[in-house]
Order: structure tokens, then C-alpha cells, then sequence
């Protein structure tokens, strides 16, 4: 019987110290090909290259792993993966270690979720682990359990089409042990306050992204909650983005022709 | 009482026709804002600039309408226009008119529907219009009504916080008048084959995206059905990712911490 194909990719580029760490782990799990980024591309969404070509080559960073190097966003490498590269539909994709937190709203933003998304579209169970350290110095050693833990349930029960996971592990505390897993909920919440102004040599104005993290959301079965009291949290996400609650109100609204 | 103010953005970049028809529309409604990528920015997803510095500068396009050009995806512009451009939350943001199809598994590769998300999220009610022809000589004038209907109803009535409408438009057909407003959820569709390989003058392998839409889904309550019959199509997207009904499931492979 064939190993399990595994998939890897991230948002944060080919080099960053999270998917290395990640990829020495699924080494243990099957065989492993790597599709990611030629730098960071941290906040692409599920951006996609429609105005521009991509390029793809085969590099060698670590001996024996199949790695390749790709000019676009991650949800191009993972098309690219699936497309043209793999010869096979992989048992999994990993995403990740993502330098920085993914939970509540960043998921809408973040590359790579998206990434582990598309994959789940094309049927291939995904998660994406994310580490709430944005160095790039950041100790990944305490994320190594919890990466093997969720890998394998995903490998040995699957996943929906259409549904990855949204794995977020907090920052590591000298007094404080990471206490488990939480299947949770996306918190509400967003940033504010989110410019920097400058001028430039020429007197324009411009702009920085920056802001502040605000959490709406002071319910115990978010992610939000479970990361502020040194859980994991575990959030399945989903492709479709309809909002059945409100369809009624619409059919409402919507019932006369005027 | 002030006239309402309403934030205007889309992904096909400021100078699109879809955009300028939109703009003619809306000016019967209230005070308007456009706030618009300095060219396309198709598939850009829920992209935010992190890596990049923006600019964004007021012009002059069209006579007494306030005009901003952003360098930045629709995201950004949005973030931008709630953040530093507008004295006031605006009573409604609309999207578009996007040149193409932004209907099922599409809304998740859309700036225009990124953006109209990203002002939900921050309560503002938000639409996303689209129409189904990608020519840049599109004809929209079957679109006004439908566009009139659904912004005149969000002024009327609002949306829930974290929620937006998909509106997706039918090409004009001679032989057939638009039948109405169908109110759907997304249908499970999905693109595939989705490269054309090339090589460059120095012999590497290159790629461009394209690829063939598939749907999956048969139902008669999805946007694609509504679509091919003729209606416009209504879809409610949200910000909240989570895949509620998966989380059983995940509870029970996730209980024991072996």
C-alpha cells in the first residue's frame, strides 16, 4: 500500500522556520511534497493570479523532500499542487506553521487558511496550524504534539469536502503548559484603528496596515477563549459562505415585486 | 435629515464601466463616496496589504461625485474609506457592477464581494452586484432595476452585522426579460483543469490560470439554478466561517487525547 501523499504549503514563504518545523514532523506520516510561496504573502486571502502568470520550480532545500518554489499566493500553490505537480489526489494538506495567529476574524484574511480551503474544495482533508508569535524566531517546539495529534485524526478519519481546520496554539508560557484541544467557534471580533499615515519625500500621503485587535465576543466556546486560557483551538471552517439564518428575513423583504 | 451616505468600491478598478454605471445609479439615493483600486484587482480575494505601503488620492472622474483611487486590493479601500476617508459610517456600501460571474464557489476568489464583507464587518450594510458577462463592453442597462430593488430594500430595512448580499445578474438574452429576484443559497460548484502551461523565451515552464466551471449541485435553490432560469440571484454571505454542523463529529474524534 501506497504512504499518504501530504501536501504542504503556507503563507509566510518557502523558507519561513514554521513550515520547516512542519515539515520535519509530517515526514513521519507519509510522503511529503511542498508547493509554497517564493517569500511572504502573508493577508492574500484566497487571492488568486488571473492578471499575471505564475511561475513553479522543483528546488532542494532539504535532502529528500520534493519541494517546489512558486511565484504566486498560496491558493495558486495549492491549484498548482493539485493540478500539475502532484500525480495523485494527496491524503491531506498541511498549511503553515503560520507565524501569527489565525483565530476569530484573521481567518478571512489569512493565506493560510485559504490555501487549506482550497484544497478541501478539491476533497483533500486540510488543516492549517498557526502559532500566536509573529517572530520569526518563534518557539514552534511546544506546537509539535498537537500538530502530530490533529494530523493524525484528520489522516485516520478524513474530513467533508469543503470543511478544513483552522488550528490555532498559543504562544508558550515558562509557567503554564498548554492544557489541550477545544473544538470552538469563530469569536466576533476585528481590528480598528487600522492606518498609519505618512508622507512620503514627495509630500503624498500614505498608508500603512496596522490596527488593533478588538474581541466583541466574551463567550466560552470561541477560539478566542480557548487561546486566552492556553487551550488549542480547533475551528472547522467551511466553503460556503451562505448565511441561512438571514434567508428568511430576505424572502421577506424581498416578497413583493415593488 | 442628512441624505444617506453611501461607500462605493468594486475590483475591476475605478475607470470600469461596470463601476460608472453603478455610480449613475446610486447618486438618486444619497451622498456618495467611491473609493477604487487604481486598476483590476479580479481575484483578490479578501487581500489586505501587509507587505506594501498604500496610496490613495481624491480625483476627479465624473463632475460632483467625491472620487478616491486606492492602490491597494478592495479590501484595503474599504478599510481605508471607514478608517480615513469618510466622517461618517456610510448607510450602505455597494460593490461592483463586477464584470463576470460572482455566483457560487466564485464569491471566494471575489474582490467585489471581499470588499462589500469587509464593510458588513463592520455593520455597514453591504451589497456585492455582479454581471454575468466579462466583456468590458458589457451592456448593464437590464441590470438597473434589479440594482435599484436591492439597494432600495438594504436602505429600507438593513442587514445583520457580518452579513452581505451576493447579487448576481443574468446576461441579457433578445428572448427573454429577466424574471425577478430569486433569494438562494451558494450553489457546490467548483473550477477545474485550471492551468495553461507555457514556455518562456529562456525555456522555463510557466503558467496562467484559467480552467472550466463545474457545478456539482442540481437543486433549484442555489444561485447557479437561479441563474440559468433567468432570475437574479440573491445569496446572503457571511464573515463566520465556521462549519457549525462538522463540530460532533469533531467533538467525538477529538474526546479522547491519546
Amino acid at each position: 500500500m501506497n504512504k499518504p501523499l501530504i501536501l504542504i504549503t503556507n503563507d509566510d514563504g518557502i523558507q519561513a522556520p514554521g513550515i520547516r518545523f512542519l515539515i520535519e514532523i509530517m515526514k513521519d506520516y507519509g510522503d511529503i511534497v511542498v508547493v509554497a510561496p517564493n517569500g511572504p504573502r502573508s493577508g492574500s486571502g484566497h487571492a488568486i493570479s488571473l492578471e499575471s502568470i505564475i511561475s513553479c520550480k522543483n528546488i532542494s532545500i532539504n535532502q529528500n523532500i520534493n519541494e517546489y518554489v512558486c511565484s504566486g499566493t498560496p491558493v495558486d500553490c495549492v491549484k498548482l499542487a493539485l493540478n500539475e505537480i502532484l500525480d495523485r489526489k494527496p491524503d491531506l494538506c498541511v498549511s503553515g506553521i503560520n507565524h501569527g495567529s489565525n483565530s476569530s476574524v484573521n481567518v478571512i484574511y489569512s493565506g493560510t487558511m485559504s490555501a487549506a480551503l482550497e484544497a478541501s474544495l478539491s476533497g483533500v482533508p486540510a488543516i492549517g496550524f498557526s502559532l500566536l508569535d509573529f517572530s520569526n524566531n518563534a518557539d514552534f517546539s511546544e506546537s509539535e504534539i498537537f500538530v502530530r495529534q490533529v494530523a493524525k485524526r484528520v489522516l485516520d478519519h478524513g474530513l467533508a469536502t469543503g470543511v478544513a481546520l483552522n488550528i490555532n496554539i498559543p504562544k508558550s508560557k515558562t509557567s503554564e503548559k498548554i492544557k489541550g484541544i477545544k473544538v470552538c467557534r469563530q469569536a466576533n471580533a476585528k481590528w480598528e484603528e487600522e492606518f498609519e499615515k505618512r508622507i512620503d519625500p514627495k509630500g503624498n500621503k500614505y498608508y500603512w496596515l496596522t490596527g488593533k485587535f478588538v474581541n466583541y465576543d466574551d463567550k466560552n466556546d470561541t477560539d478566542e477563549w480557548a487561546l486566552s486560557n492556553h487551550y488549542v483551538s480547533l475551528v472547522p471552517v467551511q466553503i460556503d459562505r451562505t448565511s441561512y439564518n438571514i434567508m428568511p428575513f430576505l424572502n421577506n423583504i424581498f416578497s413583493d415585486e415593488s
